[in-house]
């Protein structure tokens, strides 16, 4: 089928996004950074300026207890389950501007599309916007998807506090948004099929060349806070034999996380310290105590956990070498998830009509389908970005990219709604 | 002389200045955390609290343009030079209750003794409490005492900014304390004497039960700002083999500062990484940009050089191997300090004729009177604290502690006083 996408109107509206925003420009042209952290007053604005173009497009909007908001295109036959689409738009502290909001705003114009194409979807065409996809606010990432799919545990969740000690209860009350948690999961069978549309956040496509990437498996994302407690003291006056350095033994554990993350000899192994806090934080202070968090993925959970193991052997030495004490927290520790064989040979069909080349690959960067994928069939599709690059003020995907996701999704989309 | 200290009066004095804090307590029983950064509320609070116990000791009270608080007690010979004493009563983050403010609230109990015994000094004796001895809020320590001493040049400190962007001039003007800092230099032969009182902050005096330590030296500090600029992105979806992740080199340099510092096999070197800032600080973002402060010091300006000179060979491997930039700034490298051998023999005669036992022995912490040697005749006393511990909530000198250092430096004042 023709399927016409405005690239420009999605860049558009993609930039009027990217304004809600905490932070300030880079500096560089065309820059813009990102943080916009769920329930601020960043993120309620772009979700009021988000459900105004629901309703130009003339899609029924709801939100859940949690804020996730459900945008629906009426099919011919709205008694069936709904073919459903979407992502995230909450970006974390310094992002770009098209993590999430490709699938979300992506999704839109896929709608859009398929209007301007003069077609009605049997099934009804859900646009989903997840609440908190990036783990900022309060440690746990897909915090919307977690709860509609059942895997997180709604009384757990409204006890979840963020560095404030607000707790999430608390926060999204606020926000407007009340009822109870265990209204969000959904019931069975909701969705027939799920595509999510998303830039790959990484560099194979662009290297090759490729225009779309069908994933068929997420890879399986676990994450861990490790709090070591040493003994403080004056820069100056605590002697180096005497010393019980906590940030010594935090460095110890960062250089191990990485050294068992290339030890897999396996390219799908990824393991990460992406926050590191030094207490009391003085420069002629010994730190007392380091707070990290340690995110670790692989495709295969063993091999993941076999990373886990190494770093608490090294751990164990520290405990015993310097004299400091080390807790550890699991966060979260999700299975992988594979994609349903009927949707990712609906994109490649897609790819195939339309002319584009496309390729199957793994997600290792998690995604709320992870969880979708427990309630529904599920497949991604991926875009290429600028150097791989995500998570930074200079992520890009071309306009030619968009246009090609689009495309694909919408032919997707009415692909899943007749089935 | 009789000399009859009212140590009770001290420590409800200490607890009263403690109570001047922006941390709220610890949770232990009797232990105050204590956070005063220099021109905050609760400085000022603090600053205002101590104006008026100096005015009711009757002692001559003046500010200079960077907040230096002199009290002066007129002697019989006010023409002459003054005996200094005093100290700092700014407190890191989290900090405790007996750093500098001993020297302070302990320089006015020695007076009040003078006082109460019936003397009348020949030099006038001069209490100073210093501004930002700590290194916390403008990134280097002894503001007040370097600006007294000539070694920071004046129109550079009032460029100093803290970490909001607020140069020193505006804080200062803000404070109350106006003028130019060009006035806070002192004159020739200001001081004929100096004597600073404090905690020994490390373990060497109480481990040997010793009541008193002479300080002959105080070792030569230097720190520095060491900013390492990785590539971020995507916890996720960039590979191991792919990554140049800041954390990783900052916590090989963590380690090699360690190593240096042990490895010269002397006890007087002493090296810590007291602060470090992730950028962006995010659990699923590889880190981009760390920056840390590193602090070195050593009675032998020589040796400390030999630390960072094999720090920065690991930062030159580290630029090849990693891919990461490495910048260092030095923010400050002091020469060490002597003190005076006549005031360090009238601090010794003052012992001996009150029975305490004493020591001569090294400050490798550094004090303002590092920088007021530059301009006087000096020297400190120092008194045991529980553990050696500093810099911390519980942080703790005892009475008899602090009776036997006020009753010596009241003496030694006296003594200097007559010279």
């Amino acid at each position: 089928m023709k399927i016409v996408v405005d690239a420009q109107r999605l860049k558009s509206e993609l930039t009027t996004l990217a304004s809600f925003t905490h932070v300030e420009q880079t500096g560089k042209e065309g820059e813009t950074a990102v943080t916009r952290i769920v329930f601020t007053e960043d993120d309620l604005a772009a979700r009021a300026w988000l459900r105004g173009l629901h309703e130009e497009t003339g899609l029924a909007v709801r939100e859940d207890a949690v804020g996730n908001v459900f945008a629906r295109w009426l099919g011919s036959a709205p008694e069936l389950p709904a073919v459903g689409t979407g992502s995230h738009t909450d970006a974390i502290p310094h992002a770009g501007m098209y993590d999430g909001t490709v699938g979300v705003l992506g999704g839109l114009e896929a709608i859009r599309s398929l209007q301007r194409s003069g077609v009605r979807p049997k099934r009804s065409i859900e646009l989903l916007m997840f609440t908190s996809e990036e783990p900022t606010r309060f440690g746990i990432g897909c915090l919307g998807s977690r709860l509609l799919s059942g895997v997180l545990d709604a009384s757990l969740a409204d006890q979840l506090k963020d560095a404030e000690g607000m707790a999430l209860a608390e926060v999204r009350t606020a926000a407007g948004f009340a009822g109870t948690l265990d209204e969000v999961l959904l019931p069975t069978g909701y969705y027939s099929g799920w595509a999510e549309l998303h830039i790959e956040q990484g560099p194979l496509l662009e290297r090759d060349g490729v225009q779309i990437g069908v994933v068929t498996d997420i890879a399986a994302p676990a994450s861990y806070r490790i709090t070591i407690e040493g003994f403080g003291g004056h820069a100056g006056a605590l002697l180096m034999p005497d010393r019980r350095d906590a940030l010594c033994a935090a460095a110890e554990i960062i250089l191990a996380v990485e050294k068992f993350a290339l030890a897999t000899g396996v390219i799908d192994t990824v393991a990460t310290v992406g926050t590191l806090k030094v207490h009391p934080g003085a420069v002629n202070s010994v730190p007392s105590r380091v707070e990290l968090a340690l995110d670790v993925r692989d495709t295969d959970p063993e091999r993941r956990e076999s990373v886990m193991r190494g770093v608490r052997a090294v751990c164990e030495e520290l405990r015993e070498r310097r004299g400091v004490s080390i807790a550890e927290q699991l966060i979260n520790a999700d299975p992988p998830a594979q994609s349903d064989e009927r949707i990712v040979a609906a994109i490649e069909s897609a790819c195939v009509d339309h002319g584009y080349s496309y390729r199957r690959m793994v997600s290792r960067a998690y995604h709320d389908s992870l969880f979708m994928a427990c309630v529904a069939p599920v497949a991604m599709i991926f875009i290429p970005c600028r150097g791989g690059v995500s998570h930074r003020p200079d992520e890009f995907a071309s306009l030619d990219a968009m246009t090609a996701g689009v495309t694909v999704l919408a032919e997707t989309l009415l692909h899943l709604s007749a089935m």
